[in-house]
């Protein structure tokens, strides 16, 4: 029989506040709005506490963990805590996972249809309460107004990344902030456009010039109307197309 | 005259919590315990809140204030910030940078000096009260006490990091904190080792093994004896030699 | 109908070697040894030749490509190059995709399953003649033999990533790569471990030190010995645990 | 007297293209047209060849050759490897480095000076005679034709990056790659603009409508007038606004 080191008792009286695994790579299946499900890469991090008399906890467990998963869905991460907190003996339970997401876009003149990738990040936590953080990150385009009014002609544009953060909201889905995102957007981004979708696109962008400070603002207008979200956060950063730096805003539900 | 459009006003009632620039890398100097100073390179965050009346903020303000920057140090952070204030006429600013810091570490027994390279993260904030996080990345070498506990021989060991987070603290070195990493490690880490010294480190770690949850312990112990730190927080990652993910330990003080 | 300014004539004389998109992220199903096929993400580049009469080429042609790919093996990838120089009048096509690909592992004693993750790249090319290039990523573990020698106990010992590139080779599978990689190692890694298997491979990678020098030569002696393969390239980075930099040996076959 | 592992005989008649270490960071000065010198931070490689006959290098002597760097000229790398060679008792020798490297520009209108951040490469090797690569990545901006041409108003437009590539070249300065660099742009890039040269660098780009195809033959075409450059390659990556991946084009001289 083997020592179980981790086992020992610890004297030092230090609580940990998380302890577990990180960067493990995992294929995953999520739901998917349109599709029922979809399968995708995930990077995770799990954790537990640990309370101060114990030395280590036992890592092979979390992977044990992974193992059993099957389709992920939001509300379905609570049961995943609690076999953590279970299997370990744990107070408190955390998981977080990174993953793209994929949502189908139909160019807007064509009709094509094509696949768009948002970087996706979910954080769950529970004690005795179930607490989950939602975020994903939305390419979308923006116009510079200040461009487009002092300019003879055209303005700078760029893509920007849309960064919808929520908290312990009701179910919504990525595909709902994903729309949200786009409402603060010069214009959307797609994967296809033909020609005359390019002519749309270019047309919309010039028609609805749009700072970082107003797209912020859109977003954050669209997400406060909407019953099942409480706390937010919004940050829209532009890959200014005229400074190799980006423009960002941030507006924080208190 | 060129209209100006960012001056406009708002009628969103949406105030911002931030708006700036992000990803701006610029060569910088910054105090160094040893030399006086060192030059290196950083990637900052500037930004201000904006009020919900006003449209948008002058981005163009924000590079400017890096153009006068002289000799770095945490004290002189402020200074920089009410600078950002004053300039674009804001209640608040915010500044991150990132840079890597070398310090020189001499090897056990040879006596060998060389750099070694710490990632470095400070974030400074000012609305009346000035307030400073400081985040210090350093490699350490973490030795398993359960694999030396249960093999015949060896036990495995790996590149491991510590960070070390603080908020508000008195004056402390970025020197003083890697010295307090070490104190959680089974060893040092160098960038030169002749061959005494590989053996020196090689055994010292085998004598003194450390779990991720020892290490966060230790340091946190360290960090907790000293009367400058007032929250801190401390977590380590170890790239395990046996696994493709990591293992890690966090402490933070209430 | 919209004027093709793409399809205008050139008169620099300069022809393009590559003209194509990058980055774009799009779920792949790939065959899998084990399981027949296995969902995972790839990151994609397609590309083809311009013949300098030509102004531009048509991008949304790339995108079109992905939506019709069916579950993909190296051997048909020449199909998807054949369909690239027929839709955009080429040449000559390239593609490259980059996607992580999971192996199932068994522990030394237990027997306990989970998956490993390997980064896998393929580049191929097309004009007459097709090309293929892999190059997969192994992590694995080395121990050693210096430190183990010269110390009275232990020796440091850290994870690896053993990198096998190979170029018109028969049919290898990622898992044999995996398998020749593995031979390289101090001790093979995986992703779940049990306490006997800690200690089993932790004795196994103590019994078998190998410097970055010897994993390198005995993958490389593996690769030789393959009759499917012609031309191989290897190389081992080691993420020195006494270091904060890493060690590298590589070995081409002329 | 501790044993030399490494100089031990090997017996795999396997000769290594490369054994040396990689990722380590390093403060450096390097040469600076304007200013005559500047500071800055690289990640280096550094190899030498291995013959089949020896078992290991001597992986300190790499770093020890660092510490004795004076300000880094492209013409002085030859006496770096000259010293690897004889340190390290090989036929070849490599070195690669990383760094940013800061040009101040000027902006067109107001004349406002700051720095912009160039991704410099060095690859030099020698065995008998001295090779030199050098890879430079300029952000520019580079504004659609094809939008341009089909919609009423506007066109997309985008940060995009010219990497300039050339081997065993006369002297040619960073600041000259950059500025060939910016002759396949819609217009260059700047750190600081006031809002006159947004009006200014806004109407540049509308009037200077460039593809990523396009882009890359004006770069070729002014490295290909150059008497001082042999072989170069040109690449051109733009992070097109109304998608969220990259196109790209490539022109490789024979």
């Amino acid at each position: 029989m083997l020592k179980d080191v981790q086992g020992q008792a610890d004297f030092r009286r230090m609580p940990l506040k998380h302890v577990g695994i990180k960067n493990l790579r995992w294929p995953i299946v999520v739901k998917d709005k349109a599709k029922g499900e979809q399968h995708t890469v995930a990077n995770f991090t799990l954790a537990v506490d640990l309370p101060q008399e114990l030395r280590g906890t036992h890592m092979s467990r979390f992977v044990a963990v992974l193992r059993d998963l099957g389709t992920i869905h939001p509300s379905g991460l609570e049961s995943i805590l609690d076999t953590l907190k279970e299997n370990l003996q744990a107070k408190k339970a955390m998981l977080e996972m990174d993953f793209p997401y994929f949502i189908e876009k139909t160019a807007p003149v064509s009709g094509e249809k094509a696949l768009l990738d948002l970087n996706c990040h979910y954080r769950a936590e529970k004690t005795d309460k179930f607490s989950l953080y939602i975020c994903v990150e939305v390419p979308i385009h923006t116009l510079c107004p200040c461009s487009k009014e002092i300019s003879s002609n055209g303005a700078h544009n760029q893509r920007a990344i849309a960064k919808l953060e929520i908290k312990n909201a009701g179910m919504v889905w990525l595909e709902e902030l994903a729309a949200m995102a786009e409402k603060g957007a010069s214009a959307p981004i797609y994967s296809l456009l033909k020609r005359p979708d390019e002519k749309f696109v270019t047309e919309q962008a010039y028609a609805t010039p749009r700072f970082v400070e107003d797209a912020v603002r859109e977003i954050a207008l669209a997400m406060a109307q909407d019953k099942r979200i409480g706390w937010y956060r919004v940050t829209v950063e532009s890959m200014e197309s005229i400074h190799n730096h980006d423009a960002f805003a941030c507006i924080e539900r208190d």
